[in-house]
């Protein structure tokens, strides 16, 4: 046992609109106990992202909210210091969704033990995690691109925007990135592969910009974004294309649902399908995708970055910066 | 040979919003000549359908618009009365992509025979035609109702949305049809064997309806309108669910698209799909159909209404009340 007293962050007011560090609270409770069966793990990173937003509302949707003055829980990755579970010893490390705290009790069960020798244990919260998982199903089952076609995906720079547009390289596509900074579409395009990258903040004229990125049209769209932007990729929809809705980050802080243009007539002349999904609905295949994930990865076909922020006590603050594009890859907090 | 004259309707003006009839005109023309493996077909019925609206504009679609001044082609049964095919004798009754015109010549490749034997000959453009069919795809291949399922069906009285209803009621599942008169809803619910029906021009509150008809949500919505019903539709959807895109009459006639809440975020938390789809996506699987179809009705499982108007000379009075709901079942003008 390390210290008597451990820290965890707690949200003390449901957010208005953008998230604000007043909303949450760092505080300073006892250490939790080890039951029989359980392991206590010191928190090394903790994952931000942006389907957190919606548990801070306290509207029920796929997952249940955050509770008012609980601690926030999330994808943590951490090291056991102590166990009373046969099957995890001192100094494995785990991941699970737990507590941001500086120590989490959990059931040896709802860990799963990550190979360090593998790759840095942070991918667990990042390519070789949720967001990696949710690019690979999204593409792979929602997407399927075929050899030639055009993947528009907009969201690029972030944890899974990068790695759905690479899958789309590795599949034979023309990958199309859109993100909000020069710094990043030349990261896209210079590091990453991507055919092109479009920056949606600074494009004169982005319908045009992406017409001229995409002259043979959109077979798939990969859309973390929603609003506008994904208003100006309807129009340009192949016949038979894929829209893979994978995250809506645009609309998560509106204080009430924004108008938009219709969608269904695009989709209808264009036969063309809209299909939402969560990483939890292939929780059967997690499996399968981690190892085809990690091989990619070794094979440096599959790239990634993490954009590291120091400090439990930091976390909020990462959070909130999801929604301003402070990320490039995937946001994560290394505690201690 | 009948007569020496034949006659025809033209597009004179390209209709701004609701169609009117001064944006057509009746013309009398010479009889046409029935070349080398040609026949002269007369004309029994011809079929008006929603989706010729999108032709009549000037913009391209997945079919090619309407030329002005130039006759509309569309569904047509006929007999055939001048024969130069070997493939085709005088006083068969075929089906084919023809003009509105008493007289038309075709290809023989270009016609289907039809058997006046199985079911009456105005069916070739309703249940056994492209409505019937539509109605099959969209709901097998796109909605796939599971017994015990809710399928929610808008435009439930015309001639695609009576036929999608009573397949959701042959797969087990609760049919809930959207009409637009108590005599469509009751028709819905007594002849056909839905569950319920709600008239959307005359709920005092058409939200709390479909919530009453739907107490375990939907799984299975069947659009053939879109516009503020679908709106009301989406929040009810189950995890899952799959939105069929049929039609989208509610704005076939409207100047400009109308903006609307976005559908990706009840996409997206429930993992729906909504996919687009024109009946000649399944071009191969015609025979399949229209057999199962033919099976379905024979065996009175699967009924039609046709509402049938008389006279070649009315058949634009008879396109524009399918946008005011004149019909129940399939609407089909009689020539002659």
């Amino acid at each position: 046992m390390v210290t008597t007293r451990n820290r965890e962050i707690v949200l003390i007011r449901r957010p208005e609109g953008m998230p604000r560090e007043g909303d949450f609270m760092l505080r300073e409770t006892d250490m939790p106990m080890c039951g029989d069966g359980m392991v206590l793990i010191k928190t090394l990173y903790l994952s931000v992202d942006p389907y957190m937003r919606g548990r801070m509302s306290g509207v029920k949707s796929y997952i249940a909210p955050f509770a008012l003055d609980e601690v926030i829980t999330g994808g943590v990755v951490g090291e056991v210091v102590e166990t009373r579970s046969k099957d995890l010893n001192t100094g494995d490390i785990v991941s699970g969704t737990l507590g941001w705290r500086d120590y989490n009790t959990a059931d040896s069960r709802e860990l799963r033990r990550i190979d360090p020798g593998l790759a840095p244990v942070s991918t667990a919260l990042g390519i070789l995690g949720m967001p990696g998982l949710t690019a690979y199903f999204g593409m792979m089952d929602i997407g399927r691109p075929e050899a030639g076609e055009t993947v528009v995906v907009s969201g690029a720079a972030g944890a899974v925007g990068t790695a759905a547009g690479q899958i789309a390289k590795l599949r034979g596509c023309r990958a199309v990135g859109i993100a909000g900074s020069d710094a990043k579409t030349e990261y896209l395009v210079r590091d990453l592969g991507f055919d092109a990258g479009i920056n949606y903040k600074s494009a004169p004229d982005f319908k045009d910009a992406l017409k001229r990125a995409c002259p043979r049209g959109v077979d798939v769209y990969f859309d973390n974004v929603g609003g506008w932007i994904s208003d100006t990729v309807m129009p340009l929809l192949n016949y038979k294309a894929r829209v893979v809705l994978c995250g809506q980050i645009s609309q998560y802080n509106l204080e009430k649902p924004e108008p938009g243009p219709r969608v269904q007539p695009y989709l209808l002349v264009k036969s063309a399908l809209m299909k939402g999904f969560i990483v939890t609905d292939y929780a059967a295949r997690y499996e399968e995708a981690v190892r085809e994930l990690g091989r990619w990865v070794a094979q440096k076909k599959l790239k990634y970055t993490e954009h590291i922020v120091a400090g439990l006590e930091n976390a909020p603050k990462a959070f909130i910066g999801l929604f301003s594009g402070e990320n490039t890859g995937k946001q994560i907090v290394k505690a201690g």
